[in-house]
């Protein structure tokens, strides 16, 4: 039955494909950045935007406030098969340094490519505008084609995803009965390799903190205070430096509590997964992994916990020269958990271990305090697992994978905890989509097999 | 014989006080920032007036072109006693951030104080229109009493100090001959202690530099690259951290080649030489000094080197979080050299010490190219040393000091070394002047006894 109902939905979504890019342009010419409280504004147009489009095919759908950018909540359709609820994100990170841009990052342009033909260009192309609106667009083509959907189908978007979704965790307790259905789809990460289609099964946890050191009360003159001041960026750098040995591990104090080694055969199903080690190392620059010594690059990548500085600053940083010795430095770290990593415990360690490092008269400020997620692990074993990978298979004409994610994506660990929902994440962005850097882009191809994927997916899970 | 020439010198500086303080304020209303081009006019009237009131005192004195702003020269006076060059700079620093300026500050005011009685406010009146006045003053006195210099004076004001000084070695190579004589006696210095007459013994050199490490090609995505990822922020930080042991010793192989340890009888010179060493700690924050273990405060400021992170910066800097490994990161290093140590060389030590540790697929480059200046010793075995030693114990009634200087003077060593002249460095600043900073002063007191000084010196020299 699947094939007379599916046929129609996925000619209409070949034939539609010019008018779901122009649609897709629209959104991402909204400035939605998030982090950045300039473009609250835009923020709320595009979850505006977001409503109207859920609405014109048909479903109830809404803004819905809270003390950050608004949420989307829609529902619509109706069936035997399971509820779902498709999760996405409309904020985007911040764009700079915008010089590095060849196109304007809010202009988004369609660009021929030698290596991937047709790409979208500009912010948000791959995270996650382009990808949630392969969800909203299969939905968009089966309403079309059949006049209903084929299953009931609630949508939930958010708008601090690149911030770390502050009002998620109150908006979800508050509205836990509107929000639970039988299972949650995140369109929010990518293909092992380029035409692998690929269903994550495990994802790393976050947390984020960011620490200022000071040193002396003002800025002084490097001549005058040069040898008896205490310099803040040598303290900050030395104590960045403190993080790590030298074989690449993290040296913080109980940092690998709860981490856990991968199983053979998960490593035996890591090599088989098509990842193309070479091309991730070389696209990038490097000749070798840099991560902690005696893990694969995938278990670096997928398995093996972090903590990365994101940003260091402080002094002068014009341009020439100025002789001072500043009064203050500044570093924004984030370290990725996997395994039982507790996010709480873990701040703690680091904090302290930054506390036990400082010399006499340097002192820390903790310039955040968010909270943090922990590793996920998916429910792989539920049927439409199953329905998705054969779903993925025919669309890709290339066996689907289960793989693990190097990123973050706590909604699923919340859609767990708060709502008891299992999650399932597909998502068609390639490696070098360059998400969170200039020149982002989303293969057309992702986005047409995309569409043409979750038009399968609500095939096999409604049949 | 001294004294019937020296006092009615004295007295008439006395007298003259107010038309003094009325000229330098005439001097401190010409806006010469040499650093800023829409300056340029000013500076060019700085050194017309000072050509003018060399005039008026009898000097042959003339503006000279440069490809900056002009030097100023004049000649004039006769005598048995050293031929002396008096060197200043009428250049003085942008005047941002001016909103922290309690008057404006080319608008000079006397202000009466608490703590200093009155003083002169105002951009410059310290750092170097102020010190450089006290000389001229002193010369018109002198001339006005006695109708002739006690000995052969030349001028030397240059308008470009506060930028490095780009056209003063070329000027000094093509006017050798004029430039020369027996001693050049430089005014930018302070003294080491409220009332404590100070000539400076030694000055620390300088060198500057600025890197850039490279690690990935493009910014990543700290989920995606994490682990696997060479951040270059860790980099930085591990090469930064790497500068220096634990006991505060630059690490760099060779940096120390060149320094002499202090002897001790300079050491005992240090000790009483009224440095207040809590006031100069407490003040900015500091319970202990944080250079080399081992040396005291003031060796660490005057007589030993160092290597100092000026600005470090590299990644996400705004507000909130950014989960980004950046390609790049950048920092800007002085280091403050003494002894014999030798710029060149140890601009490729440091050079070497930083590309010895890079890791592989990290690259540096090198982003400022700038002469060094070395360390300047002073020739205090000359007998003008004793001369000015003893000019200025009479004049503060308190025992002049030898000290030394953690800032860079480098017109001494060009002196030295393009004309084969020594240097005496005598100033009259306090070191809560604010020089560069908002609501700069001299105190009157300064500026008073500084031309009394100097009419001492003057007198000892051709006595």
């Amino acid at each position: 039955m699947t094939d007379a109902r599916l046929s129609p939905v996925l000619d209409k979504i070949d034939a539609d494909l010019p008018d779901a890019l122009d649609r897709l342009m629209t959104l991402l010419r909204i400035q939605s950045i998030s982090t950045d409280p300039a473009y609250k504004e835009s923020c709320d147009s595009a979850a505006d935007w977001l409503v109207s489009d859920l609405e014109s095919i048909g479903f109830d759908a809404s803004k819905r406030p809270t003390p950050g950018h608004p949420m989307v909540v829609g529902h619509g359709g109706e069936g035997d098969g399971p509820h779902v609820t498709f999760y996405g994100h409309y904020d985007v990170q911040p764009v700079d340094p915008v010089d590095l841009w060849n196109t304007p990052p809010f202009e988004p342009v369609l660009e021929d490519t030698a290596e991937h033909g047709q790409v979208i260009r500009g912010r948000g192309a791959s995270d996650d505008k382009g990808q949630l609106m392969t969800f909203v667009e299969a939905c968009r083509a089966w309403k079309a084609v059949h006049g209903s959907l084929p299953t009931k189908i609630s949508f939930f978007f958010e708008g601090e995803e690149e911030s770390g979704s502050p009002s998620l965790i109150p908006f979800m307790e508050e509205n836990a009965e509107e929000l639970k259905s039988d299972l949650v789809l995140i369109c929010d990460t990518g293909m092992v390799a380029p035409g692998v289609p690929s269903i994550a099964s495990q994802l790393r946890g976050m947390l984020k903190d960011e620490f200022t050191i000071t040193g002396p009360r003002i800025d002084l003159h490097s001549g005058h205070y040069g040898g008896p001041g205490l310099n803040p960026l040598r303290e900050i750098a030395r104590i960045i430096a403190s993080f790590h040995d030298d074989t690449g591990r993290v040296a913080v104090d109980g940092f690998y509590e709860g981490v856990h080694e991968v199983s053979a055969e998960q490593k035996a199903q890591w090599e088989g997964c098509g990842f193309d080690e070479k091309a991730y190392l070389e696209g990038v620059g490097y000749t070798q992994p840099h991560g902690e010594a005696g893990y694969t690059t995938l278990e670096q990548q997928w398995a093996r916990p972090t903590l990365e500085v994101n940003g260091l600053w402080g002094g002068y940083m014009g341009a020439g020269t100025k002789t001072v010795i500043p009064s203050k430095a500044h570093c924004k770290i984030t370290c990725r958990l996997v395994g039982d990593m507790d996010p709480d415990k873990l701040r703690e360690k680091i904090r302290k271990h930054v506390e036990d490092r400082l010399s006499p008269d340097a002192t820390v400020t903790w310039d955040q305090d968010l909270d943090g997620s922990p590793a996920a692990v998916m429910n792989t074993s539920r049927p439409e697992f199953e329905a998705a990978r054969k779903a993925l298979t025919d669309e890709w004409d290339r066996e689907a994978v289960f793989v693990g994610m190097g990123g973050s994506i706590p909604i699923a660990g919340f859609f767990k905890e708060i709502l008891g929902m299992d999650a399932m994440l597909i998502g068609f962005a390639n490696e070098d989509d360059q998400i969170h850097s200039p020149n982002e882009k989303y293969n057309v191809e992702s986005f047409h097999k995309g569409i043409r994927s979750w038009a399968r997916v609500l095939a096999e899970l409604s049949d």
